[in-house]
């Protein structure tokens, strides 16, 4: 593996040698927001959305950004220019701000911030031909607005997706639907596409995909319920590893028939249209 | 301060250098539990009983712990040990066991364990000869029985607290009393001691206040209702740190005549008669 960097607390140092001290809020109390992005190539994809929703996530825990998002910008530019990049390689960046040092494991004097520099590794070829199934779980995350580092339902839940040849999971709650575990949820209904409007994380990718959409069928944010679902022709799920991910199997019953839906498929081939001339331009 | 030592993954570090990688899933998504003890003087209380619920914890989230709770009691002794202690001192244990460091922010091949050493603050003074007031706040806790780290929101509502001149919170959901933010809720109706028996944290220090309370009056664990509480004539809270401290007001409403109440003032009597010969012992 090549060396790779993180940021923490104005340092740039090997990811080997970054590390928070134990009594760190987000290790002891879980007071952390963070946030991620990928690069196509070495272009970061739609940076300034994830920065401003990084921002508002703080703001929600009342914690102040130690540089602005623009600096953190800067210090992103840095991390590409000290990658080792292989030719057509992309990257993730992780941002992560937590609570800070504390003396009584309640409160600290200031956060601390990170970024750090991961390997992008995309979903195998498999979920885009054949698509994925996901596994319906009665739940709610809390505060699901802010991105907060609080995924112990999702790794919990992880732990059956093999035996049931699942892929991911579907969380709905008091009869409505809301997101999969780290990516937004669309259904396809009565030639609509619907997408939850409230109880979830307002993704950039949901919201490049909103856009896309708009030019293929009508499009809706709105409540959508179990019963929507039962009728649902198509499904997918958008995140910023995934892209655009067809849905073809919910617990043990197909959508549609079984098979990536046409109008997913125009999704699709619209956000490859819109993200590919980064990556060839970027890779050359 | 006096230097301080954390046992971390086999070894017994200066705190000061006892620190996790960025990369770990208690760090990137709460996947984490902990629990945390006190001595009286240089004798844990009731370790074996807290060390089981950490192992109860660890079971729930499929975290198997890298010693067995015999050898953390035997490195528990070692940092008591090289610690330096003075007179009449005591201290907190705090043990974490994180889902370990991750490639892809998602799974590990292996938990880390910390045993951090911490100075014991005990609650001011004035806690206990007039107690506390807790703030109301509709919210339950997600695998309450799980001590894991999560406590974005009780982090996120402390900061209402010094305007409100309130020291703690108190859930409830569904018009059911639960818990407060770290630790159990009792209070006095009708002559009864009630305490919930459910959606809760089953603390340590409440089954000793369970045991010491059978010998003053009759004790139920059972459903505990807003409507109850408005009957209440007395309330209080029990956790380490706290021991037993009496709520004489819930948002601006008083509890029984506002001081603390005469069973609260005799429970106390009995933990403290409990826990004295402890710290005298050790502090000669």
């Amino acid at each position: 593996m090549s060396q790779r960097y993180h940021y923490l607390n104005g340092a740039v140092l090997p990811a080997e040698t970054a590390s928070l001290y134990l009594n760190d809020l987000g290790i002891l109390r879980g007071y952390a927001i963070f946030d991620y992005f990928r690069t196509y190539g070495r272009h970061p994809f739609r940076m300034e959305d994830y920065l401003a929703r990084f921002e508002r996530s703080a703001a929600a825990l009342d914690l102040s950004l130690p540089i602005s998002p623009a600096e953190i910008a800067e210090q992103v530019e840095e991390l590409i220019f000290m990658k080792q990049w292989q030719p057509g390689a992309s990257c993730g960046f992780r941002l992560l701000l937590t609570g800070g040092y504390s003396d009584n494991a309640l409160q600290s004097l200031a956060p601390n911030l990170a970024i750090l520099t991961e390997d992008f590794n995309p979903p195998p070829v498999s979920y885009y031909q054949e698509g994925i199934h996901v596994l319906l779980k009665d739940f709610q995350r809390d505060l699901p607005e802010i991105k907060s580092t609080n995924y112990l339902r999702a790794l919990q839940w992880y732990k059956e997706l093999p035996a049931r040849q699942a892929q991911d999971l579907l969380y709905h709650h008091q009869g409505l639907l809301s997101e999969c575990s780290r990516s937004n949820f669309f259904a396809v209904v009565e030639g609509k596409l619907i997408t939850p409007k409230s109880g979830i994380l307002y993704g950039i990718t949901r919201k490049v995909a909103l856009e896309l959409a708009q030019d293929l069928m009508e499009v809706v944010e709105a409540d959508l319920s179990l019963e929507d679902l039962a009728r649902a022709t198509e499904a997918f799920t958008t995140g910023t590893s995934k892209q655009v991910v067809p849905i073809v199997r919910i617990d043990d019953k197909p959508v549609g028939n079984g098979r990536p839906g046409p109008k997913t498929r125009q999704l699709m081939a619209a956000f490859d249209a819109l993200v590919s001339p980064l990556q060839k331009k970027h890779t050359q």
